[in-house]
Order: C-alpha cells, then sequence, then structure tokens
C-alpha cells in the first residue's frame, strides 16, 4: 500500500482527539489509538522520504521536565522542529516558578504564543497526573477567558501513571515487526520486573506497557517479585481491557514461568508501589534521614531478586527461543553499566538495534500527538501536504 | 476600523525608532511610544487571524537575563519566534564570560548573525542601564568596524531604571481597557508601594509606570511609606512629564488615601533606593554578613507596614468601587503565595483575568520594539504582510 | 570576481568531504581546505547581501560541549541556524548519560531527527579525538542497521588534537587579509606560547595552527620554553606538511627571536604535553589533591616566563613592525584581565579589530563544513541559492 492509500484510509477512523489532551491511553478509544499510529507511520514516511510535514510556520512547544531526560527531551525537541515549531524550556530552576507560583498562573503566562505543553512529571506517585490535568484546567481557564488565543495541547511525556509517548512507540514498533496490529492477536507478551542496582525508578513504564498492550487482544503477562505492585487501579484497567478485546491478562511470580513461550519480553525494573508512596511523602516532606533508610531497605530487598534477569537461558524458554526483547532504554546491562542488571551482556546485545529501532518512533508518536490534537482532519492535512511535497532537505 | 485601516495610520507617526535601542521610555516621543503600542496591538491581531507575521528567513535574537525570569523570558522567545529568528541565550554561568571577558568583545563575539539582544540586569542599581549602554556601544564599535554585518537592536528586558517592555504593555491593555490613549487623559493611576514578606524587589516596574503614565494626561500618583524612595530623577522625570502632558502626579504616604477615586491601582512592593544602594554595593564586595544584616534590617522595616495590602476595603474607595488592578505578576497574594502580601486573596481573584491579559500583550510589545528597530517603514512591512496573507498555522 | 564566478569555480576543486566528518585538518586535502574556505566565503557574502543559504526546511543541529563555550557555542548555533536547522543542546547534567549510558546508545538515541554532531571535548589528552571516533562509529552502526534515516555528521569542535573551526576561521582570515592562499607562501607565521597566569590550557589551538598553516607553503615557526612540548605526533605531521607544501617548520625556544621578521603572530598559552597528560590521569582519578599539587607546581613554572608576553618592543622586531597580531579569543590581556599576560594592553588594542573580523569567520566555516558534508555537490546547491535568491530579511 502506498502512502497515498495509506492517508487515505484515515478516513476509516472516528476519533475525538481534536483539542483533546494525551495523557494516559486507556482515556483513548481503540480508533483514537490506531490514529496516533498510522500518523505516527505516515509522518516517518514522509520524512524518509524527504517531504517535510511542517504545519506551523511559527509557534512555541514548551518542554516542562520536572525529571531528567535525554531520549524525551530530543524525541519531542525532534517532533516540535518537525511541525515548525520552536522548542522553549520551562526550566523551574531558572524561572521564578521555585518562588512560590500558582501553576495555574505559570501555564497561562508561558501559554499565549504556544501551541503544545510536553510534561514529564513522574517522580511522585499521586501527583504527575494530576499536575497534568490542574495545568489543563488552568489552560481552559485562560481559553475560555480570551487569555490564550488557542488551547495549548498537552502531551505527557511520562507520569505516575502512564508513559504513553513510550508505550505507543512500543506499540508501533510491534506493529511494524509484526506486520499489523492484527497480528499481535494472541501474540504473548511479558512485562517483568527486573533486577537492578538502583531504586526508585517509576512504574510508568510497567503501567503504560500493561495498560496499552491488554488493548490488541495480546496475552499479556505481567510478571514481578511478591510485594512488587503497580498502581491496583491500573492493573485493573489491564484486566477489562483484556476482556473487551479478546486477549488475556494475567500476573506471575517468577520471570522464568512467565517467559515461557513468549513472543515478547520487556524485562524493567521498578520500585514497588507502596515504596513510591513512602518516597513521594519522605520527598515532599524533605526527609534526607527517611529517604537515606528507605534506600538502604529498598536496595536490600532487591538484592533478593538477582535472579531477575533476563538471560541467554531465559530467552531459550521463550517462542522460537527468540521472543523479541524491548526496553524503554537505557536499560541496565550486566558487566556493561553494571555487576548485575535487567539482562545480560549478550542478549541485550543480540537485541540492542530492534530496541534501537523502537525508540526511533517516539519522535513521530509525539508529532502525531499534536497533529491529531491540532488538526480536526489529520487524512486532509497530511493529504495537502503529500500533494505539496515540500522537500525537509531544500537540495 | 480594520485592520488594514490601523496598518495605513501609522504613517501618521513621526518617529525615529529606526536601528535605535528600546532602553527607557522616556528617551522617545510620544508618537514612538504610539507607534510601538500600535504595531503590538496589530502584530497581535495578524496572529489571531492566524497571518505569521514573519520578516526573517534565519537570525539570532540573543537573551541575556542577568536575573530570573519565567514571563519575560517566554514573552522574549515568543516576539523573536513570531518573527522568525532564533533565541540562543547567553547564559553566563555556561560561557567563558564568568573567566574575566570583556564586555566589548563579548557583545561582538555573540553578534555576527544577530539582529537582536535582549538584556535583564535589574539587581545592581546603577548598573542596569550603564551594561546596556555599554553593550550598545560595543555593538556601534563592532558595526561600524566592520565587525558586525547589522547592528543588533537592543531590547531592555527589565533595569535599574526602567522595564518599559512591561510598561509598554500595561499600557496597551490600558489602552484596550478603555478604548483608547485619549480615553486615558484624566484617568487616575496609583502607583502604590505594598507590603511583600521579601525584600530587595527592584525598583523598575513603578519607575516605569510613573514614567510612562505620566505621558498621557494621567493624573498619577505614586504612594509609599515614608523613606520608601525611588531614584530621584525618575521622580522629575515623572513630573516633568505630567507637566507636559496636561496630567498631574503627586506622591502621597498612605495607600488608603491615595486609592481613594483611583480608576486604577498597581500596588506592588520594592525596596527603597537607599536600601538598594546598600545591597549593591554589598553584592559587589561579597559580603555576606553584610547583606544578611540588611535583610533583617529591612524585613523588620517592612513589617510595620503590612497595612498596605490592597483588599476589598480599599477597593471599595476606588472609583466606582471598582478601579482596574493592575499586576506585572507574580503578586504576592495573601493566604495564596504569603501570609500577608501585596494583596487579598478576594481582590486578586476579582482581578486575576484582566492581569493575565495585561502579560499577554508583553510579547507583542517586544516583537513591536524589534520590528520598528529593524524596518524604518513599518507601515509598508506590515501591509505586505497583510497582503502576502502567509498562514502561520498552514491548514 | 562576483559571488557567480566565485562559484563556479568550486567545480575545479576535486574533494571527497560528502558525508565524512571534519575532525581533522591533516585528514583532508589541500583541495577539500580550499573548498571549505571558498564555501565558507560565499555564506558569508550571500548573508551579507541578505540571501538566505537556507538548505533544510527542518532537522536538528546537535551541539554537545563537553567544556565551558561563549564564542564556538554561539558560533554552532548560528551556523546551524544559518542553513535552517534548530539546535539542541546535549547537555550532560541535564540529561541521563550521567547515569552509566553507553555513547553508542546515546549517540543514536538522540540522531533519530538530527543532521550534525558538534562536539567539543578538550580536556583530556587522548579522549576527546577518541570520543569524537567513537560516537562517529555508533552513528555508522545506527545507519547502517537502519535506526538512523541518514547518517549525522560530526564537526569538531575542539579536541585533545585540534580546532579545526577555530584554524580554518584563521586561515580564511589570512586569506581575506593577505588577497589569497597564494599569497600567503612564503609569509612567516608564528605560534608562540605566551604566558599567562592560569593553567592547563588546551594545546588543540598551537597544533591546530602548526597543522594547517604548514599545508600552504607558509614559513611556520612554533616557540615555547623548553619542556612546552606540544603532542610530538602533530609535530611530525607539521614537519611533514611543512615539506611537502614547500613551506618550512621550525621550533625555537625564544619568543623574541622567534618574532623576528613575522608576517603573522599568533602568542597564546598552553599546557606542556606531559602536564596535560599528568592532568587526564588525575582527573580521571577524581585525585583533588594531586590536581592542586599539579596546579601549584605548573603555575609556579609559568611564572618563570612572564617575559613571554607579546609587546610593542616585540612587534618592532616583526615584518614592517607590524606583524598581524592573531589570537582565538580571549586572550589574557596585561592590565585588563590579569597583571601579567599573553600580550600587552596597547598591542592588543591595536589589533583589536582584526582578532573579532578573525573571529567572524568562524560560523561560515561551520555552516561550510555543515554544507559540504551533506551535499555532494556544493557548487549546484550555492549556485541554486544565488539565483533562488530568497531574502534573509524579508522586507
Amino acid at each position: 500500500m502506498d502512502l497515498k492509500q495509506k492517508i487515505e484510509r484515515l478516513k476509516d477512523l472516528k476519533t475525538k482527539l481534536y483539542q483533546k489532551d494525551f495523557l494516559l491511553t486507556w482515556e483513548k478509544s481503540e480508533d483514537e489509538l490506531k490514529m496516533v499510529l498510522e500518523v505516527a507511520a505516515i509522518l516517518k514516511n514522509l520524512r524518509d522520504n524527504n517531504i517535510s510535514p511542517k504545519v506551523f510556520d511559527s509557534g512555541l512547544a514548551i518542554s516542562n521536565f520536572r525529571d531528567n531526560s535525554t531520549r524525551t527531551r530530543f524525541s519531542f525537541a525532534s517532533a516540535a522542529n518537525l511541525l515548525g515549531l520552536y522548542i522553549q524550556d520551562l526550566d523551574e530552576k531558572k524561572s521564578q516558578i521555585a518562588h512560590g507560583e500558582t501553576v495555574r498562573e505559570t501555564a497561562n503566562m508561558i501559554s499565549f504564543l504556544s501551541d503544545f505543553i510536553g510534561i514529564r512529571d513522574d517522580m511522585y506517585i499521586g501527583e504527575g497526573h494530576k499536575y497534568m490535568l490542574e495545568v489543563g484546567e488552568a489552560l481552559d481557564d485562560g481559553y475560555k477567558n480570551g487569555v490564550l488565543p488557542v488551547r495549548p495541547g498537552i502531551v505527557n511525556l511520562q507520569s505516575d501513571q502512564d508513559h504513553p509517548t513510550q508505550s505507543m512507540a512500543d506499540l508501533l514498533s510491534l506493529k511494524e515487526h509484526f506486520g499489523s496490529l492484527e497480528a499481535l492477536r494472541g501474540k504473548k507478551i511479558v512485562m517483568s520486573w527486573a533486577y537492578s542496582p538502583s531504586y526508585g525508578k517509576p512504574l510508568s513504564v510497567p503501567q503504560g506497557i500493561i495498560g496499552l498492550m491488554s488493548r490488541f487482544g495480546m496475552d499479556v503477562e505481567l510478571a514481578y517479585p511478591e510485594g512488587y505492585e503497580l498502581i491496583p487501579e491500573i492493573i485493573d484497567i489491564a484486566k477489562n481491557n483484556a476482556k473487551v478485546s479478546g486477549g488475556s491478562f494475567k500476573i506471575g511470580h517468577s520471570m522464568t514461568e512467565a517467559v515461557r513461550d513468549a513472543d515478547i519480553v520487556y524485562p524493567k525494573s521498578w520500585a514497588p508501589f507502596h515504596v513510591m508512596k513512602q518516597r513521594t511523602e519522605l520527598l515532599q516532606q524533605g526527609n534526607t534521614k527517611g529517604l537515606e533508610n528507605l534506600e538502604k531497605t529498598c536496595l536490600a530487598e532487591n538484592a533478593k531478586f538477582k535472579d531477575w534477569e533476563y538471560d541467554e537461558e531465559k530467552v531459550k524458554l521463550t517462542k522460537n527461543q527468540d521472543a523479541l526483547y524491548m526496553h524503554c532504554l537505557p536499560a541496565d546491562i550486566t558487566d556493561v553499566s553494571c555487576d548485575a542488571g535487567e539482562v545480560s551482556k549478550d542478549v541485550f546485545e543480540q537485541y540492542r538495534i530492534p530496541t534501537y529501532l523502537e525508540a526511533g518512533f517516539k519522535p513521530y508518536i509525539i508529532a502525531a500527538m499534536m497533529l491529531t490534537q491540532k488538526f480536526e482532519d489529520p487524512e486532509a492535512v497530511l493529504s495537502t501536504i503529500l500533494k505539496k511535497n515540500q522537500k525537509r532537505v531544500l537540495y
């Protein structure tokens, strides 16, 4: 199927992405998720063929990273630049925000000429998603009152609940790897906890994966050592998704058992929900001593599960001894980035390129979220772009 | 009046803004101030109607913030991006400037492909404005000697003396609020000191307000507790402006008395001129102990004036019990950002949206300062932009 | 000769710059160096005549500064913006790189939509150039495996070995100053160590200068106090270059002797090679005590050579008592930036403007390196740009 046809087929999707924030995949319909995937693939295809999908002559895309980031920062910048926007960082250390400004005010003050705000706020359980909603309400208020000429769209670049730009990029890479979304039906994907010599890793990736992959008829298995639970509400969402989509969802407590006959394995460390809650409280109290103690306890607890490493032995248990390995990167690689980690050196090296390809979809997923938020009829916009045939490299 | 007519009317203004820096409003003629206001309104109008007023295909706008900023940083970035420029931050911590470079050299080194330098330097009394002049002379020297292909324009983003992008945005919001500049004639505006639990706030806003609002026949009243003086020379400027413009200027020492029958009230904290001078000396000496003592003394002094809060009672004394409340934001709001502040929670909330609208003019004021600095005939440029009708959102 | 002819003449140069990184001038043929010089001059000429040489509609240029920079940072940003690219900083403090990511992975993660990576890594002897090669291999790997749609080009913004954007800008300024590359034949250029009250200055500038200026038949003299050697391999390169080009290369140990009859004098401090090696080891060990001791010893050693200042007396020894003074800036200027430095106040002031002009070529040199890396036929691209005549300032 050629690009023209791909674009035309978007008409078949019934979506209400227009002027809606993209915060949680489970708030979006199946058609809406498909729309974002298709638009992302089309944007990638356009650019690979040196066609510029610029849709803005000027305008700002604001990034607000409340936690460190390289990949997502570059993905966001790439996406915004691809569509014609300038990226302005809201660096809370440089700004007056540290001096007690309300979220409501700041959200408006930075948005007079902005089209999007990308937010990462994944550190505090119970806070990240709430913060994004708060920003959204502030923008609604500003738009309604004539303060803002347009209501900027919010893109969740990782919250305490979901990491939709990651999980959607992962899904797009699965779609491309297996040929279609339909081909994923009945495939077994294992989202497994894995050992890491650090603690306090966010829950948003595993939650994002089980919350999204359960939408497409896959057999989703979540594996973790007893005690390393995720947010219970999101487990319920995954269960329900599986029911609706005709797939299955189960929880196990052995990586070895879980990976048996798996088509896809996603081994990644996270901190238990109850630890993250404690940590959030301690952080909010500024309780340094408490945080140190918590870290010590947790690292000791983690150390009991060093065998939760995805290694050659475990790969052998998977479908055709060759399940697709996935990771949001950077992985904790045994003998590379640490003494004992989430994945053995050999296994990582074997699947390294697929993980890079996986990561490469993220800029286009973000761009697709932006484009579908901004334009009511993405098919018309993309058709015009294709026809216009503006070169990205001009000569 | 439609946009076309608005643009044509610019011909009536006699201005010499071309290739001049915008440092102090009191250096500009009435026509020049009107030109900036009109161009700002036109640029806003164009963008609101999805017409891109891009005038550069490439080029840099440099921001040099020697003090924290969110709003002005975003305003500057928005303005530069709107006109087609890329924003490059001169971050003195990242650069070699800390290692003893002369202002003269740096000004040239960053300007080879630059069109504007926006500078905030408001901390040291006697220094900020001087620094901007120094940069300007360095750029003149570079341009004259063939080092720079164009002489970049300087935009004062806040100095020790004036804050013209703020005061001009304030004036534009008054113009829009009351319908015209003419409508401001005879209106009473009160620039009042207000209590804040911090000390050391710059003088540039109150100075900027009295220095500008006295130009248009308004009755300007400056109110502050005995001792909280501004720079004397700027008081003289305001007095003289009032005389020339047919307005009035007076100083009082009671917020309650001042706000009586006011049409507009601008309650904002600042540090007394003599304190800022002392503080500047101590900062220059790196005298930490002295700074701590000064802060303690000043906060104790401030605390005597907690009743300088703009509250419901005071609003009732104003014209129709409904004077327009103004603030450059963020305000110190009692029970919101502090226990006792510049304004009560209810009053702020009542006038919150107008303050947001006020802030929203700043990007366009900056863009107008840039455009009038760069083009000898703004009317011709804006007419061409209107005719060309290049969309900002392309589809 | 007009611009059209200048562009056409590029056809005469046989080059293989296309899709090659620009890391060391001594890896490039004479025609390749000439191509970069010519393209840089043409780009400057185009922009000076208000023609925009934009060749990208979107895309990222990444800057990775592992050491402080103002000038080169602005030059890189200016170059990228001139060609139509957005600049994204890889700030290793902000990112997850500090947490143990491999160079290989990061290089790919930031490059999905990137066209260039500019790298400064000059601190550690034996590391900077190696790091750039490593990044290059990572990009090759990513491109070969379909991870990256294009192989981003690397521009060396200063390594432990060479500083080609500096030396090429210096060469271009010499070409313009003396009229042609041919005119440089037989000219005497002195690269001299000079006293500075700091220690640990990189070797890349003197190495870059002797490695490049020896290519064009000049008489190159390197002067330094006994012990202040450069990397021996690069001395060999300079010697060989001189032989091949019909010039000469010699080393002396007196600034006074060296500058006699010089046409050009480039007095600049650096740390001895063996000190830089020691310093690198200590830095890698995190040996603070050792670093302090090394600094003390070195400063004491330096202090023996305070007479290595380029002053009025030495200028009088040069050709026509008026050799061209060069410096990469900022210079340590006696009585300006320090008590005793590389150059006297009067001499610096006399040649200040030429050093500014010298610096002004750097953005264009970087842009030329990018353009020749990206396009196989720069002549065709530049001809089209000239014909298209897109204005930079649109009105």
